[in-house]
This record gives structure tokens, C-alpha cells and sequence, in this order.
């Protein structure tokens, strides 16, 4: 079977474009537009521009106009675009009309936290599946006696319940083996939220989560905050937690 | 104490602009730049064009000039950018090359496997406390014997050890208390993991994480490869965790 690299980091995996010429970072403001025009819908609001649209993040209308224009959605001149139609469109175009089944592939501590996360809940993703190589060791058995299958059952969960998108929440070191054994089950799609490359055959998508850009993002802003109000003290290299790995 | 409406989802977040004109979609921009910077400098390049910076993430050669401008970083005709000059600049100007000190609010599955988490280990950002309203009940104490504090103890830590960004790793019914408390320590910048908005006092900056993005981004992909490829069969209804909640 061909192998190709998946690109480490959700930081580079995202921006990377994959067919019909709609990038990784288009399809993340999508998501954002797609979230502002529910508020707005809620709201009552019937249309808005592409102006309003872009000033909401920042960024420039002809950007926003490009980035609908890619989903077939054009603005009306004098009008805007309505609200929920645009917003319908969005979510068709997205994929995001229907159920997506996921499979978890750890049952560790942050593949339970994932599986019943209230965000996850109320999306178009149902978690189908979690899979661990060691089932009755798991957080999940011991804590709560949530049914956890052996990473073995998954070709036939992924048939049975329709699963089409993974999830791995392993460790970096067994991150590879979860990325096969979802390949082989027959998966497209896989978030990985190990923090390592993984190889994927030809024809599977790889969005590596990456949580450190987000502290960047809060860093940027702490950093203005502290230099207005000043910060209280200067540290060593000390480990507070005394981690024992 | 004045207060502002946090925009809820990460999605409303990450849009805003905060000061100096510098929105959270160009430091998310600016924070894949760094990481592809990176590669490149480990593969001994010693330049780099906009254009093969834009051509990597699939946006334009003028977006990426202007977001560099914002962080002072200009090209030289006919070279392009310093690989190595330019990452340093980035990394200086988005304030990481120091270790900021993080507190996370949550000793439960999600909170400890944070703490864990191997790609927090190798950046600039260095857990120095978890909390939690009940330390002798966590996921963490009874696992690991890692050290969790009572979340009264927050000030305290935030002084000691000089904590400058929280996380937010309680459920959502807990998350405007977790918000509350690292407020009222004064830390500045807030990360928050619950599904939920949060109100905070000015001045302080939330980002709200929201996995759902992520997956909406793998669903899009996924849809083009099933509708290529088909995929196994239709499913009703059914929750196939049988979730008790």
C-alpha cells in the first residue's frame, strides 16, 4: 500500500489544501462564519454583509466573498447575504446536515473525557465506538462501566455502526498503531490528538490537534495585559507538579 | 467590577481582535507560520518567499506580508525572509521565548491528561498547579498521586509561582465558578475547554477551545473521500454507547 507523510502538527496539516481547491483554513472560518450566523439567526437577524461578516474576525470582506463563493453562496448587491440561508448552505456544503458516527480509538483519560464531552453532545458527531488494546484496564472500565471494545472489534464496528471518522487519544507512542488500525478498519478521516507524526495510506485525511496553539494565542494577549498592569514575580526552572515520568 | 460578555464558543473567539490590530485568526496564522518555520530550518533552508509560505497553507502571498508586517517582519526584494531571522522575530513578538507558567482549573480526566499531555512538555508552557473544589476526590489522586491543590489555593499558587494563563477543565456547569476564581487570582488570559460562554471582568481574555471544529474540518474531507470511494451502509438512531447520562 502507497504511504504517504502526514504532516505532524495540526499547524501544518491544517493549512493544507485537499481537493476542489477549499483549504484547511478555509474550511476553519466556514466553521466560524457558520457559528456567528447562528447567533445572528438567533438574534432574528434576516441578512448581513460581507463587510459586517469580515469585521466580526478581522479580517477583509473580499476574503469572506472568496471563502462563500468556494461553497457556491453569493452575497446579493445592496441585500448581503440572508442569514439562514446562507448558514443552511454552509452546513450543506460542509457535510454537516446528517450524523457523523466517530470511533475513539483509547480509553484513557482523555478519550473518555472526548467521548462525553457536552460540545460533542450537542454537535453532528456521535461518539459510535471506543476502542483500547486493553479494555478491562481502562479509566473508562474502572470508572464509570462504559462499554469499551478491543482495538481488534473495530473493522467490525466501523461496518456495523457505520463509523466514519476516528479519533486517536493514545499516547504519541502507540499513536502510529491506532493510525493503522483505523486505516485498515476502513477509515477516511482520523484527528489525532497524539502530539507526533503519523503515516496514513493514500486517500486518508490527518488533522493533528495541537492545544499549544491555542496558549500562543492566550500567551499574545496575557503578554499585552502583564505589560499594562505588570506581573507579579519571576520564576526558576522549578517543577511545581513533581511529575514523576 | 465591570463586566464584559466573553463571545462563547472559540469560533466567536478566535475571531476577535484585541489591540493593536493583531486578530486571533493572524496569531493563529502567525503560530503555523513558526511551526513550518521550524521544518524548514531543520531541513537547512536559509530563505523563504511569501509565496511558498502562502502556497503551504493556501492562501495569498499578500495575506502572508501582511501578516508578517504586523509582527515588524519585512522581506528583502529578491530573497524573500531569513528562515531562522524570521522564526525567532515571530517567536519574539508572540512572546515565547519564556516559559509562561500555567494553572488548570480541573483535576478530572480532561484536567489531568492536559497535564500529561507530551506536546505541552516540549513547548513554551509548563503546568505549575492543578486545582480542584474536591483535590481528595479527583482522577488525579486516586491514579497518580499527583500533588492537586483546593481551588481556594489559587492565589496563592498564582503568586508563588508566578501563574499567568488558566485552563478551564470542569464541566460546563462548573466553568463560570472556574472562571470566577482564576479572575480573582489575577491571571489575565483564560483558556476554556468547557462547552459553555463565560462572563469575565475587563481586561481579561478568553479563548474558548471547540473540538467540534476540528471535526467539522475531518468531516468535510471525509465526505469527499466516501462519496469517491462510497462507504459501508445507513444508520438510525441509535446511541451505541448507551451513555447513562
Amino acid at each position: 500500500m502507497k504511504r504517504i507523510k502526514a504532516h505532524g502538527q495540526s499547524a501544518r496539516e491544517r493549512g493544507k489544501s485537499v481537493g476542489h481547491g477549499v483549504s484547511s483554513l478555509t474550511l476553519f472560518r466556514a466553521s466560524l462564519y457558520v457559528r456567528h450566523l447562528a447567533d445572528l439567526e438567533a438574534e432574528g437577524r434576516e441578512t448581513i454583509s460581507s463587510r459586517e461578516l469580515a469585521g466580526k474576525f478581522s479580517i477583509s470582506a473580499a476574503l469572506v466573498r472568496k471563502d462563500l463563493g468556494l461553497f457556491g453562496a453569493f452575497g446579493k448587491a445592496g441585500v448581503g447575504y440572508y442569514v439562514k440561508g446562507l448558514r443552511e448552505a454552509l452546513l450543506q456544503k460542509l457535510g454537516l446536515k446528517r450524523t457523523w458516527n466517530v470511533a475513539i480509538v483509547g480509553a484513557g483519560r482523555l478519550g473518555i473525557a472526548l467521548s462525553r464531552h457536552k460540545g460533542l453532545a450537542e454537535s453532528a458527531f456521535r461518539v459510535a465506538a471506543i476502542v483500547d488494546k486493553y479494555p478491562e484496564a481502562t479509566a473508562a472500565k474502572r470508572d464509570s462501566g462504559l462499554e469499551v471494545f478491543h482495538v481488534d472489534d473495530l473493522p467490525r464496528l466501523v461496518n456495523e455502526r457505520c463509523i466514519e471518522l476516528g479519533i486517536i487519544a493514545v499516547p504519541a507512542s502507540s499513536a502510529q498503531d491506532a493510525a493503522d488500525t483505523i486505516a485498515q478498519a476502513g477509515i477516511k478521516a482520523i484527528l489525532n490528538f497524539a502530539p507526533t507524526h503519523i503515516d496514513v495510506p493514500q486517500g486518508i485525511f490527518v488533522h493533528n490537534v495541537d492545544f499549544t496553539i491555542y496558549l500562543e494565542n492566550l500567551a499574545y494577549y496575557a503578554n499585552q495585559a502583564y505589560y499594562r498592569d505588570g506581573h507579579p514575580c519571576d520564576l526558576g526552572d522549578k517543577d511545581w507538579l513533581g511529575h514523576q515520568e
